[in-house]
């Protein structure tokens, strides 16, 4: 299969990374707006612009959310499947794009990592059945677990991944911080966060929640809030406050 | 080492069975308010009162926070060393005993779970060196993780516990509601969630925080909250506002 990839960020880098060393998919040719691409990339045709002479089936927009109609308006004329990687825009985005698609790698990319693409989900979506199809071959060829989604499902996970990455990721930031603030390695919390993560697995969180805020304890609350920064103060009491309502109401 | 165990929750459940296993601990008494203890751990012998009788090393008061000094009260003529298990109150609480300890097992314990006590940090302290090597050979028998830590550090830890247990769990049952609600297992985000918190074990969250909080992208951010209840989206935007902050000041 013939790529294009439009974009030159974290997800952009990994997918030109895994196509250089796929034997089923081809990235032909590499777009983006900086002048010189990523020198250890070197194996693939860099441009700076679309080229419509280099033949090729699905293109790949892998650029940031508010970009995704731009750089459609600028490929308008071409007949090929077009698909964006965002989990929060709808396939409209690419309007006048005729054939539309969305390719979601349910993941966090960051530069400079190793990306074991086997166990990243792809969520894929098109406009049609046969384009479907081409996503999913493209994704299979790089994940052991693709997800044909509607886009309603995709913002449910978008949502989702916010909670359990975004927000999880800044609380155990605060939890760094008190363990290093007592001079104490953040090490000694691994195997408390590893059971929490594990249960959520197997269990309801709902069934597996403990701790001074669902069963009101104040006086531990009190000792706590004493160690926070006045915006971790604010936090915690709202995320208490969420727990036990959950739990006594 | 002679053991004595008062309490039966679910963390004197789970030393119970481990001292039951063990070849170098004797709980030679275990302890409650229950008139009959549970029935499979029926080799521990089992009373409702502490028995002076019994020739005793060390106690461990493993019962909720609020009724550690009614236990003390009670065993206030004894002269071993006495322990809770409690991260957030003061070895004070155990007044009037003379021989005071704290013997903290760093983990969330459910009822009916196999627990790895190998890989349990154990956090102890005692009033006096003997005692501290007395808590700490008792520890070392059950666990590889022993640390001597001080009253101000094992309360940070608890703070920094109930972030990354507590509040995580609730985070991650928002995500197995959206999940659930648009008929997706939540299985889809376990490559997600395994990444989160690895992470955190190897770099500063701070500096792998990414989402539209951090980058204040409010149209998505927008399209999130029409997904979620009341009382989570007031979560959602407490904790966005957190994050733009400790990002953006």
């Amino acid at each position: 299969m013939r790529i294009a990839l439009i974009g030159t960020g974290n997800l952009a880098t990994h997918l030109v990374k895994a196509f250089e060393k796929s034997n089923d998919i081809d990235c032909v040719q590499w777009v983006g707006r900086k002048t010189t691409p990523h020198l250890e990339l070197s194996r693939t045709p860099y441009f700076t612009q679309f080229q419509k002479s280099i033949d090729t089936d699905v293109c790949l927009v892998a650029v940031s959310d508010d970009q995704i109609t731009h750089v459609a308006h600028q490929l308008k004329d071409i007949d090929i499947l077009v698909a964006h990687t965002a989990g929060a825009i709808s396939t409209n985005a690419l309007e006048p794009i005729i054939r539309k698609g969305v390719f979601y790698p349910l993941q966090s990319f960051l530069q400079n990592t190793i990306v074991n693409w086997d166990d990243i989900p792809i969520c894929i979506e098109a406009t049609n059945r046969s384009d479907e199809h081409l996503l999913k071959t493209l994704a299979n060829s790089l994940s052991k677990q693709v997800h044909t989604i509607t886009q309603s499902q995709r913002l449910h996970l978008h949502a989702a991944a916010v909670f359990a990455n975004n927000f999880c990721n800044h609380l155990l930031g605060i939890s760094q911080n008190l363990t290093e603030k007592s001079g104490l390695p953040f090490a000694i919390l691994e195997p408390l966060i590893r059971e929490t993560f594990e249960r959520s697995f197997s269990q309801s969180t709902l069934s597996v929640q403990t701790g001074p805020a669902k069963r009101n304890d104040l006086k531990t609350q009190d000792k706590h809030l004493a160690l926070l920064s006045e915006k971790e103060v604010e936090l915690y009491r709202s995320l208490s406050q969420t727990i036990f309502n959950t739990h006594n109401t």
